[in-house]
């Protein structure tokens, strides 16, 4: 059995996304900016989705850009508001928990002069509303809080934030490739400046996402060419991968109430059967959590062998985002929420989606129990060797849960 | 009729690529960086397709950097290795002609403190050595010239460029976007430091291509996030987009002769034909010339006119790159050949590629006479104006050819 359970990695391609996309490939390929009939076909086509992606997150047609993904997506927001704003002020807000393209982004700019609060979040990756308030200074120009947290589910209260920093004409930026697509998007009520979302993310193809900046926001490009997207973002247009960025965000907006209980439904299924583990817990909210997210920590054993273990029962899951994956340093998302590094290692993240049934969610809770108790068995911490020693040799605050 | 001879914009997929690209879209859609079996699989693919391309091009898997294209590989090159090296020297040298993905880069590092020579080419389009090793300072950090044009189709001695920079230590970058595929790249035998491409330019997908940057090569990421691609350039893979541009550059590797020699063929039958209008030339290089590259003059009409009526008779051509054909301004190409702004205004390029035949060839011979004799009669110029006359009014040098 092939189970595919890494969803907020990337979700596979809805077939109905792909026949939406395949006439692109073949019949439909002029260039969006050349002036025959392939061409003003390729531009009708894009603008046409373009309108579209608007109205479902009410925006306007031309406050959406589209650029390759959620990580070019954010370094156009973050540096080209930060560049485009420098007269006014140098200072950035953001959360310890936010995605590498953001905290890597805001780091680059720190080298650059700019000063960034890295605002701390509750036990379950909450940001206080009372912790940004406190942070934003005469010089703060930028706050960027993430939607939803891509490792643990955790959604933020972006309404309130969006209205603290209208209150304080601070621009206010998003990184919301975990929910569009997934939760309802209101640019407006959510008082944001600018959005930044992945198509990747929600069953359509990879290489495309779409920026959201409100009219007026002064935002700088952080690349040059022939001008495309109004100057905001040059290249050639991704014509088939913008083609596919509407048809799958048009699929997720007409099914997510549908959509989203279903996944809800197998997450409660799995979280309650997987804590049902001994020295197991949930990381993240209990109740401002994404649908399909689960992030489970054991005491004893480690993430990456856990992973190794499921991938040879056909479990495809994570120990956090696939983005740090490679690397073998704990998750700066767990860390955020206070755990100790003994405890970070041993997560594992589960996320469901569209592709995913009941009966997988079966298989990984007949599966997962037997691995785990492998697992502890052979480790010399499983048998009763006392944690908070071990703990000590790390940095981690050894936080209780 | 339908013929589509806009090659130079965009070309359309090759159906080989898109059956190897099809598997990653549906079965094995892992993010390449997730550790599980799907990521790995992924993961597995997209270093096969690192080492081809390398192989292709004679450099090392380690050299090659998959982008979302050929302008952001210009500005990844031109930026990141511009800041990288700022305190080596603040100079660049790049051509009057180039493509606006390095000329419009060059431009904003203008505005951030480097110093930009733009050398003029022959009447032809190609650089002098001499103005090359003239324009060389002790500041001078930086040499970006183009392999091939993308509206005349002039090949640059990229060779020779090459071993100027290479005794002065100079990096010397250049965007084959329209030759790789087209034309056999040798990055050693070519002395290259960086070199770009975009797959759509050789019957790949759109929104991929890759820089090539060697080894050793001081260059400074212009984005960030999760840190693939070894650092310089963050983003999950476009796995299906990679697969695809791997497949196109060996197909266009293994039939680069048969093909050339095709496009060449259909070409000089082009020309010669499109040369029998009275009033006519041709821009560019008759010699060095890319295969499937014409761009012809014609007095007394505009292109845009020419674009449209050709467009009426199913044929798809353009005025210039289609990168800035929604422009009005002349393109900088023509001006740079020292063609005065009327001249440049009556452009017509024709670019030729795989899926062309002589059958249509012969339909534009037919049909093109016609139409400039149409536009001519309906043109108060091409009944006899004194055009050096209307030239005065424009910038332009009213140059002979």
């Amino acid at each position: 059995m092939k189970v595919y359970m890494d969803n907020a990695a990337t979700t596979q391609l809805d077939k109905r996304v792909f026949s939406e996309m395949k006439p692109y490939f073949f019949n439909k390929y002029g260039n969006a900016s050349s002036l025959h009939s392939f061409g003003l076909e390729a531009r009708k086509a894009i603008e046409n989705v373009r309108g579209k992606v608007a109205k479902i997150i009410n925006a306007e047609k031309d406050e959406i850009y589209f650029t390759s993904g959620g990580t070019e997506s954010d370094n156009l927001a973050l540096r080209g508001i930060a560049y485009a704003n420098k007269s006014k002020g140098n200072h950035i807000i953001t959360s310890a928990i936010e995605h590498h393209a953001i905290l890597h982004t805001c780091q680059e700019l720190e080298k650059e002069g700019f000063e960034v609060t890295y605002l701390p979040v509750t036990n379950e990756g909450t940001l206080k509303l009372s912790d940004l308030k406190k942070a934003i200074t005469s010089k703060t120009i930028l706050v960027s809080i993430m939607h939803a947290n891509n490792e643990i589910g955790t959604i933020q209260p972006v309404e309130e934030i969006g209205k603290v920093c209208k209150a304080k004409k601070i621009y206010f930026h998003t990184d919301a490739v975990q929910t569009v697509g997934k939760i309802k998007i209101d640019v407006k009520k959510m008082n944001l400046d600018s959005l930044s979302a992945s198509a990747h993310k929600f069953y359509g193809p990879n290489g495309v996402g779409f920026l959201y900046v409100k009219k007026g926001v002064n935002i700088k490009p952080i690349s040059s060419g022939g001008g495309h997207e109004k100057g905001l973002r040059s290249g050639t247009e991704n014509v088939p991968g913008i083609i596919g960025l509407g048809k799958a965000l048009e699929i997720c907006s007409k099914e997510m109430k549908k959509e989203s209980a279903r996944d809800k439904k197998m997450r409660d299924k799995l979280i309650r059967g997987v804590l049902k583990i001994s020295n197991s817990w949930l990381n993240g909210s209990k109740t401002e959590r994404l649908a399909g997210n689960t992030n489970f920590g054991f005491d004893f054993i480690e993430g990456e062998a856990l992973i190794m273990k499921l991938d040879m029962k056909g479990i495809a899951a994570s120990t956090g985002s696939a983005c740090s994956t490679q690397s073998l340093s704990p998750s700066h998302v767990l860390i955020g929420l206070g755990l100790g590094h003994v405890k970070c290692h041993g997560s594992l993240r589960l996320t469901l989606g569209r592709f995913n049934s009941e009966k997988e969610v079966n298989y990984v809770l007949k599966v997962l129990p037997k691995i785990v108790k492998e697992l502890r068995d052979m480790s010399p911490l499983g048998k009763g060797m006392d944690l908070s020693a071990y703990e000590k040799d790390f940095v981690g605050k050894g936080h209780k849960h």
